[in-house]
């Protein structure tokens, strides 16, 4: 299905939280949505159609991996990553810009860009605002992420002005780069650090530039969750109402949704899929470790209320025996189940904005959630 | 579904090969048939939903890794392991016998039995005719084996006779250890090395003992094809035609059709599973290493004859990406895709059996074999 215009359709607000759907030219989403991670194009431990199963609707890419290997055009050359990677929705691939700071080797930033080398093989590359630009329309990204520096935390005011002055220059550039085609976007990316000011003044900047949607970066960097609320809802009030806004690299479920209450509509992060792996499960009580010895002999599934046949299936006791064998189908499973249980949260937050019942939603999770595991035998 | 009694109905013959159906007290299966190895309670990097998509009736599990993770008495108060592990249909377990001698240490071989230490955590271990019949009991396996001695190859004559006769005594003291219920089975384990006598002897033997099944085994130790296939051709003959008959741990595509055309029934092997994870496709032309680089840029399906979604869905190129990457979603399919290669060779072959064609499918699949390799682009 091809959409026209890439749009946000608010359909609900319920305080500063909006329920509605975002139309692309790889579909429509429901927002607030949570977008799983598929870094090297593929959710880890998922199919494409288990991804979907789930409620997904969106997933992200990363630009950094992608171009490493096995490298954008060969992904161009097979018609984007979608097809690549046979998942028929939307994606969004970040700019590659935050792994070049975290996994790369003898990183030098300069105004044009950053050079650094591979952490694969060592090979030499550049990103630059332009690079990012040709590299994701290479992808065929869905939603295109402006190449930013994301400031280091803790960070001096001077330091966060300093980089945030230089993701809005490249912003700028990313802005001039990015060819419009009908049903794709180009996000901006306010940065700021911690500091409201500046975050105020970096949305004003890319609302001038006008883009086709906002992320909220440099969170979720070991700030906290109460600095993250606090920059969030002095960001998003200096965003237009009409366009979506994209927290980066977000969370755990209580930050989706205190992010959600100060008006968040789009997520990521690599939790609910890198903590299957190593047989952390997500429920309504809490993170649960599957490798401890109590689950050995529990007959009750994981997690009755998640539509999910991974949560409902299969018994405690059999995945805590995939995860001590280290069996990939305990990482198959989990991964799965962990996916339907933050694609559920969505959904029920959803619901609840529609009904005015954000806050109530949001105190019943909490308290579930304060609990701090399922329910014991 | 439930029947009261295990038999195997011969339905066609085409020379020695039998084509029928094995009714067993949890489903019919079609024979010839195939295994996938579900080692420890999981057909490895698979859901047990995708493995009977593949067309899958029955799988085998490993009771040396059962009895010693997650143990056998736990997986009985779980209901038995095709609950465990949510496997609707039959499955046949090994006695544990074989994993003892190539992967446990300090193996102690008596008359009694074999005491040895846990590969996992050197806890002390026996296993004897009657405890080997007894776990697979609390397994509730469809299908029960024998605890035998796998002569190791090369014997000589004289070794071949000791160890087949311990391998008798022991077959007659499970034959009376195991408590017969209605649709469940036990097989004998016909030994001899490669000494035509000594199979004919052993295979005596059990028929005078009366099993439900009887198992080939000790072949596939490093004896070559021709060797096996002499040896399968001299047992045979000497087993009952209305009882099935199972080659343990056989084999590659080549050994299965030789094997069914010198009479067997059943087969298992951990080719297509392990070769799987390792980026080994099997295709109509021989095996394919998706790792190598001549992949990269081939956007061809793996293999348009397979009827499964990771045989045709995926391009070349995305496999060799997921490979290269090691992501566990590249072992998922390209196991998904070696099951149902072996499934579809099975399906083949019975369907070769009823038409009075299996000599020319088998030369037919011998010589695309024989091209060693998919079609070059």
């Amino acid at each position: 299905m091809t959409d026209a215009a890439f749009s946000l359709a608010i359909e609900a607000t319920d305080g500063q939280a909006r329920v509605g759907q975002l139309h692309t030219a790889h579909g429509v989403i429901d927002t607030p949505a949570f977008m799983p991670v598929g870094t090297a194009a593929t959710v880890k431990a998922m199919t494409v159609d288990t991804v979907a199963s789930t409620g997904a609707q969106m997933i992200l890419g990363n630009t950094y991996h992608l171009m490493l290997r096995p490298g954008a055009p060969r992904i161009e050359a097979h018609g984007g990553l979608r097809r690549f990677m046979r998942w028929d929705g939307p994606v969004l691939t970040d700019s590659g810009g935050y792994q070049v700071m975290s996994l790369s080797k003898l990183r030098k930033l300069t105004e044009e860009g950053v050079t650094f080398q591979s952490h694969l093989d060592g090979s030499k590359h550049m990103l630059t605002p332009e690079r990012a630009i040709e590299i994701q329309c290479q992808l065929d990204s869905t939603v295109t992420m402006v190449l930013d520096e994301c400031t280091p935390f803790p960070a001096t005011e001077k330091e966060a002005a300093d980089s945030m002055h230089l993701s809005m220059r490249w912003a700028s550039r990313c802005r001039e780069a990015f060819k419009q085609r009908d049903g794709y976007a180009l996000f901006g990316i306010v940065q700021g650090g911690v500091y409201p000011d500046l975050r105020a003044e970096s949305a004003a900047a890319l609302v001038e530039a006008d883009f086709d949607g906002y992320a909220v970066g440099g969170l979720a960097v070991g700030e906290g969750q109460d600095l993250m609320f606090e920059v969030t809802a002095a960001t998003t009030p200096h965003l237009p109402a009409d366009k979506p806004r994209y927290l980066m690299g977000v969370g755990k479920p209580l930050d989706i949704i205190g992010a959600v209450q100060r008006g968040i509509d789009m997520f990521d992060c690599v939790l609910p899929t890198r903590s299957g792996r190593t047989g952390q499960a997500f429920t309504r009580y809490g993170t649960v470790n599957m490798r401890n010895a109590r689950h050995a002999d529990d007959h009750r599934p994981l997690d009755e209320s998640v539509a999910c046949p991974a949560s409902r299936d299969y018994s405690r006791a059999y995945l805590h025996h995939l995860i001590r064998s280290d069996e990939i189908l305990g990482m198959m499973l989990l991964t799965w189940h962990n996916v339907a249980f933050y694609q559920q949260l969505m959904a029920g937050l959803r619901k609840a904005i529609r009904t005015g019942s954000l806050d109530s939603f949001a105190a019943a999770f909490s308290a579930d959630w304060a609990q701090g595991d399922i329910e014991p035998l």
